[in-house]
């Protein structure tokens, strides 16, 4: 197997309303002003950009309290119910890149103003790429192990699943 | 802004046919065979991770030719066309993360077998996470700057977006 170090550098910072606590995936409707500052040397790098509706957020998991089995993760909304890491979208993960799809609303100098964002305040920027409909919207994705009963179940759960406190 | 080296260690292979040439996006029908080969400490990882249709490979972009000012890209297969670098999926970017949404096709010990990835032969990979249906599919996307004037210019368009030979 490889052994390297990949170093990467943050690119910017993103700005959300949160420090105590995030939801756990991205909250469309989320109140609050939520914006990407990208470092002053890299605005030329946002030219047409503001023509997408979606983006992909990449960023650097840097706030982390627990310990443990790397491998294994407990869902928080489900009792006995254990995953692996890389089936669940739980921040403790061998490599820390956080990855969140969110609307774009406007760009203004170096500020990308998205609806809800997942993460702490100062969150370190590491890429942001355009999220393109026929690449990346796939209609028959399925939802794995997350198990829904019924339609209420479902809107339910998933308030969970995005940590919507409810 | 912030100022800090970001270390992330790879935590498998991905194995392709390609060596010379890649395709620029993944290609569902692609032929030839497409596996990750995880770290086995981290195969318990991997639990529960078959149920999901789809899944992000986050990797390593790590054989770059190009120099030149990384703000700028110049898609190639439009002339006198230039975007800035985070309005387009270029692999030349400030911290080279590669982002492909895949089919997955089995897992069999260590190894996910997947649908056609767009990276070369032996590419390190950093993550893997569960696409789901709700939070990742947004059926409303667009196409931002890409341009399409009618169906069959669209279908001739993404063959080149995506690199496959026509």
């Amino acid at each position: 197997m490889i052994k390297m170090d990949i170093i990467f550098r943050p690119i910017g910072i993103i700005h959300t309303p949160y420090t105590e606590k995030a939801p756990y995936q991205p909250v469309t409707n989320d109140k609050g002003i939520f914006y990407i500052e990208v470092q002053t040397n890299y605005i030329k790098g946002l030219q047409g950009l503001e023509k997408f509706r979606y983006i992909f957020v990449i960023f650097y998991i840097d706030r982390l309290k627990k310990k443990g089995d790397i491998n294994i993760v407990q869902p928080p909304w489900v009792d006995n119910m254990k995953v692996g890491v890389f089936a669940s979208r739980s921040p403790h993960r061998p490599n820390p890149i956080g990855l969140s799809i969110v609307k774009l609303k406007k760009i203004e100098d170096n500020r990308i103003y998205t609806s809800g964002l997942d993460v702490f305040n100062n969150t370190p920027l590491l890429d942001i790429k355009p999220y393109i409909q026929d690449l990346d919207a796939k209609i028959d994705a399925n939802y794995g192990w997350l198990q829904f009963n019924n339609r209420d179940d479902k809107e339910h759960l998933l308030l969970h699943i995005k940590g919507v406190p409810h």
